[in-house]
């Protein structure tokens, strides 16, 4: 954890907790993208079975973050920590929830998959669009988790980068199955709900990023223009390189 | 502020900015509210002065949740708040977040109006349907707000049972534009778009409704059943009335 600077601590202990408490969030992070990857697959492949098992385990991402939440807000009250060490834990805070909804929306696809079956529609029809759209979110969350290890700005800036591209992807599929709303509206409409899951799913691997950008760089990079960011993420990385 | 049980505070300065944060928080939930209902009216209306002016007070809006966000990093490092004051305080930092995305889905509207009036559209045709949940989505903002001011669970409870009709209604609303879709594309998909911003907007007042249940009981109603959530709603009931 060189790269963030963290205060000295005269405790070991402290030190591990820290470690720790970004483990903890790193595995929940890797419990939301193999939640994605398996909810995608059930729905592209109509794969009930799938669908029922990844419904149920949205609960142990639901634990995690509750159990994450804690751990942090322990390490708050115990160690009364300030500068870098508070803005890590406020990162993982945040970070958690968006893991959360990631879970949520991997889950929203893992019960149409279970729904699409019960009703005899199967594998989802016309999707090579959709699941183009899902390779490239799912690189994203990859892209995000790997930031997160590495602790790696320029990663995190190439994130957010794509996620304008993915909304542009969203939108044209949507579009591009205009067509097939009007014959086959039930068909069509889950595959814009799914879509749409993917997309959210985007937005909250940017939200992550963000933070992380932050972080690293003692800069609040939320609301700031997307070449900014870059600068935020360069100062950031010359910091670690120090 | 009696009903947060906050623990006692020797200095009354500390007290203040305890009070502070929370009316900062308050001051910035209702300009997103105002932006809400500003936004909405300028895609009913085709209104392009009033969207390119809501366009741009969304920066308003993001400079202060940077602001408070820092503010409640100061309490953390100046006091040292253990309970119940913590518990305040992340409540307050993850409030804001969603303050600030609703911020975001708000501006989309808005510069779907100027967009909109641009290319010669001007107000959003057949959108009773739209303007219905909007109306609605504004009511369950202003009773996050109510329930914040109020620290009222009850209330607050009363928002995230509304947010699952909401998701019903905005269902509803999209299966019934389908016809228009294939007839009307360019307006059918902006409806679409704005009704997902409305619905997006009603999600955060719900996650914000359950830090505040979190808050007011203790317990962690994120992931819980909604009658769970209102035994815990209850139970702080109880403890504020004690």
């Amino acid at each position: 954890m060189d790269k963030l600077h963290l205060d000295q601590h005269i405790s070991r202990r402290y030190n591990e907790e820290l470690e720790q408490l970004r483990n903890d969030m790193l595995a929940m992070g890797r419990l939301a993208r193999d939640q994605l990857a398996g909810s995608l697959a059930a729905v592209l492949d109509g794969d009930r079975a799938r669908g029922l098992e990844l419904d149920a385990t949205d609960d142990r991402i639901d634990e995690l973050e509750r159990s994450i939440d804690d751990e942090a807000q322990g390490i708050l009250v115990r160690r009364q920590p300030a500068a870098s060490d508070l803005r890590l834990i406020i990162a993982v805070i945040k970070t958690i929830t968006d893991f959360e909804r990631m879970g949520d929306e991997a889950q929203k696809m893992a019960r149409m998959a279970v729904r699409r079956t019960d009703a005899g529609r199967g594998a989802l029809p016309q999707a090579e669009g959709l699941r183009q759209l899902g390779v490239r979110v799912q690189g994203m969350v990859d892209d995000t988790l790997a930031s997160l290890a590495g602790l790696d700005a320029r990663r995190a800036l190439a994130v957010c980068r794509i996620d304008a591209e993915i909304d542009a992807d969203y939108k044209a599929l949507i579009q591009a199955g205009l067509p097939n709303l009007a014959e086959d509206p039930a068909n069509a409409l889950d595959l814009v709900w799914a879509a749409r899951a993917l997309e959210r799913i985007g937005d909250h691997a940017c939200n992550i990023c963000e933070y992380l950008i932050y972080l690293l760089g003692g800069e609040d990079v939320r609301h700031t223009p997307l070449d900014e960011v870059a600068a935020a993420a360069r100062k950031a990385e010359d910091r670690a390189d120090r």
